[in-house]
């Protein structure tokens, strides 16, 4: 039996673990892909801490993941063996990959038809990667907002998600203030195309935010309660804080407050292969690249430890090449 | 020099007096009106507690005006005597009515022709009132939401603003689930047209929502952390909880939980003269009628006090008859 | 080999021809189910004249379908034996019901199950039947227009769709105008909810219309092109005409028109089955009826006929019992 | 009594004039305006045609007006002498600027203060003045759009309204299809930034804008029925067609072809104030600029008369500097 080379959590808490497994063969309504690049995401913790009713363990992590279809499952129509897919967190048929299904961290994976998104040459597998989930998450974060072209849009935090959300807004036609601690990520901000950088150890992005007339939109890509605060005060009236990374930790707002403007907030995270789908088109169309890290496989729970220290510049990627 | 009766609060703190003040005379763009009712309403202790940066005592306080238009001020065109109108907490021209200009805790006042409700003949003054802001608010709340006929809408509390909410939600074609404390409002609630009654006390309301399919919209009209949180756990995923009353408590609830589901949360108050006149038409198309005690103008502060301890079935209202 | 009684047509322009077929195998995805009835549609003449490109003959039309579940599939889940459910025009899996594979004019069919609606008991088949097309596309054209509670809606014929359209609308919290020809459909309409008669005979409809305010949004069911005229004439500025019947007549209305006002017009179809299953809801939850009338499958050519020359009261309906 | 120059309309039909005229006094909220620059729009056709029921001759046509504050009104706060403006054709009070009151087409004018858009400097008047109404037109068209970053839009014309709607949709970060007739607009509408160009002489638009998926929207600015229909033909089901210029001819679209793919068009006109300050603040943002020639005031008859000869690259603009 082919066997390939695959990362597993075997049990809940981890670790990551090189391990060698049987090559998987597609199901009905499935596809075999060569993995070529898998991204690295938050995301993997929920895996590792097990908190989904319907995790199992051993388990191969994993959604960000790029490859080549590679063999047909029985009834599969419209896809070809050669095609270039993603695969983001949103498996198809209901599925989690990375969870309720094994993931990318592996040289081959199965996924649903309905899962995949086809990705067009010219685009390099691990550029690719972030975008099935981390820039998938931002792009249409920023698409389902209030703002329109021209207003004056919050990124909060300049990391894997704050650097392509930066990116994105600017060339979606908004005003874009970048909010972090700081004032070593303002080059970065500006050269992303952030138009206004605000230190926020420096200075209250909220005062500065409403100074600026408020935000109609912010993004809140750092998951503590005080700088989701700080961009809340930002907002303009009617403005709407999103949220695209969160912790267990209660929001220190109160119901007057968002009385106070009619002001609103709410969660998002990725959207099906779809979204991914678009999300790729408006990257090559307007020229959105990821600062990314590249590892082997082997080196996983390093980039994964990296990535949680924030100390990659800004999104991890195993490539399989 | 005409005198009328007037309930002034003479400084921060309150409380509320019976004076005899000057009729008021009409500036440009303005009206004078002979006040029919005047509705009692949370929003006076804004006035009392002298929170607005424009607030200056003595102030006549006052924001769900029904009257008659008595003299025109210079340049008024398209307003006759006569013509009966209602004045909101908008109150035109960026005044708030009872807060930055005096309000209809009198026998008379003035208001900006561009804060100006027509309304039609055949609804009693007294019960046209509380249309002006509590109906408004949660009429325009309503229809501002994502959901649409035949969703499920919870309302949460079976007051002032809920007992008109619930009757709102159920004309325009919501399954209305009513949640309060305590078994004695369910035959109320359904009588309003709940479909659903939760009693908060014997059940946990957002798992209920749930077994019901989730909420699409939840109005929270009870301003307290804990009863929010009820209603936001029984969002249906993509479903939103519209807060239209609210103390400074922090909401207990985190990004995270947010981001599943990806819920929303929103605050919203009335809207100016054309939302009230909307919320009037739906009112007397579908036969929606604010449940009202009435009190003469020298009870106004018994009145307050009895609606501040919910001691009012459902929505005070001075009459000036 | 099991057969079953079915109306065929066996090739491009008919007729329907009462046939005995093999009772059909479920496949993969799939389920058979036993019909109960199956709605007589405008729909059935793309199949009969065979305009669409996928069109083989001979085949059983029908797309408004109420049956039984009586087999699975291999690989269904979530689907059960015993269980009501019902078909429409959108199959599953890309297919078109009753066009690009057998429908409902039989006494047993089969279908994807990601084109099933679940249909609650206590809804008799036969009224169901017309809800899964007619009443589909009427309920989700007013829930997806830009109309809210209290706004002036006009319906524009009082036939199978319009007599569901009237219904909806009073049910949703719109204020109705039924724009009918003749004076005798006037009772009628009202009946229905209308709270506004236009006979076109008599009055001008747009003018009436815009006496009213004018219409923020109008159904056009009647689908000539001088009736569609009339009631975008009668649209109020922003308003937006939705057309759900229409013939390849021209339509008579020039850009400056659209110019003036902001008017807008869009053509709108049946959605898929979790529309029919939110347009079941709201019935039940409201208490919409279709009128309809019934014939056994053999008399399907007469009910088709009587249907196209508007001569059944609204809705003809195959039952199968 | 000091006196201007100005260009006047004497009667129906023509001709413009220049004029010495008293300089206007300003009344209540109304400020008086030194004119920097005035468009030529077509809108100027309405005021000659003499079509609007509240027209009275003569007049000084003119509603894309840059210029600055030299006089206040009676009881006029926020606004100060000095300070920039802009006025377009929803002048404030319900006027019409350049039908119901005199326009730009002069050294003075005087204007309602709830008409006036604050124009920032770093602005040339001339360059400013087509975003007053052209610029407000496109811009906020395709901000009113269903299209969202990444989607295709198809701008049909390369004229006053196509040249500006090309840039902003780029930069708005659509893929942007320009459809124009001969192939001598090919690099000027790629260099103002389409993706796409599609040469209507050689290929048909509808069938090439399908091959690329078809337009989630498309901009009509070009008036005659056959451009109207080409774009409409190259829609994405659910598409919606923008008409922002159009002739009195019938469009030559049939009912079945909006229900084919639930299709949609609406004319759109330019937004008040506000909406001529988001264009500003977009323009900047963004480096839109508008190609102009300029005239002075005594040639504004043959401005006019080249702008409706589409003679000009590609507005004009009248120069009192």
């Amino acid at each position: 039996m082919a066997t390939m080379r695959a990362v597993q959590i075997a049990q809940r808490g981890g670790p990551l673990q090189l391990v060698e497994l049987p090559i998987p063969e597609p199901g009905p309504e499935q596809v075999r892909i060569r993995v070529e690049a898998c991204g690295v995401c938050h995301g993997e913790m929920v895996a590792i801490e097990g908190h989904h009713p319907h995790m199992v363990y051993p388990r191969v992590p994993g959604h960000e993941v790029i490859g080549v279809i590679d063999k047909l499952g029985d009834g599969v129509a419209g896809w070809n063996v050669g095609e270039r897919v993603g695969v983001g967190w949103m498996g198809g048929h209901g599925e989690v990959t990375g969870l309720t299904q094994d993931g990318g961290y592996a040289e081959y994976m199965v996924a649903y038809i309905d899962g995949l998104a086809r990705v067009p040459d010219g685009l390099e597998a691990k550029a690719a990667a972030p975008l099935m989930c981390a820039g998938n998450t931002v792009f249409t974060a920023l698409r389902s907002s209030m703002a329109r072209p021209g207003d004056l849009v919050a990124i909060g935090g300049i990391g894997g998600l704050g650097h392509l959300a930066v990116q994105y807004a600017r060339k979606a036609g908004y005003r874009v203030a970048a909010v972090s601690r700081g004032r070593d990520k303002e080059e970065l901000a500006k050269s992303l195309g952030a138009d206004v950088y605000i230190d926020a150890k420096a200075d209250d992005p909220g005062a500065v935010l409403r100074e600026l007339g408020g935000a109609r939109a912010a993004l809140a890509t750092a998951p503590n309660a005080a700088s989701i605060r700080q961009l809340f005060e930002g907002l303009a009236p009617g403005g709407e804080l999103i949220i695209v990374a969160g912790s267990g930790e209660p929001i220190d707002i109160s119901a007057a407050e968002m009385l106070g403007g009619k002001r609103a907030m709410r969660g998002w995270t990725a959207g099906p292969a779809a979204d991914s789908e678009a999300t790729i088109r408006f990257s090559l169309l307007t020229n959105v690249v990821p600062m990314i890290e590249t590892f082997p496989l082997e080196r996983a729970q390093e980039a994964l430890d990296k990535m949680l220290n924030a100390d990659v510049r800004f999104r991890a990627v195993l490539s399989m090449a």
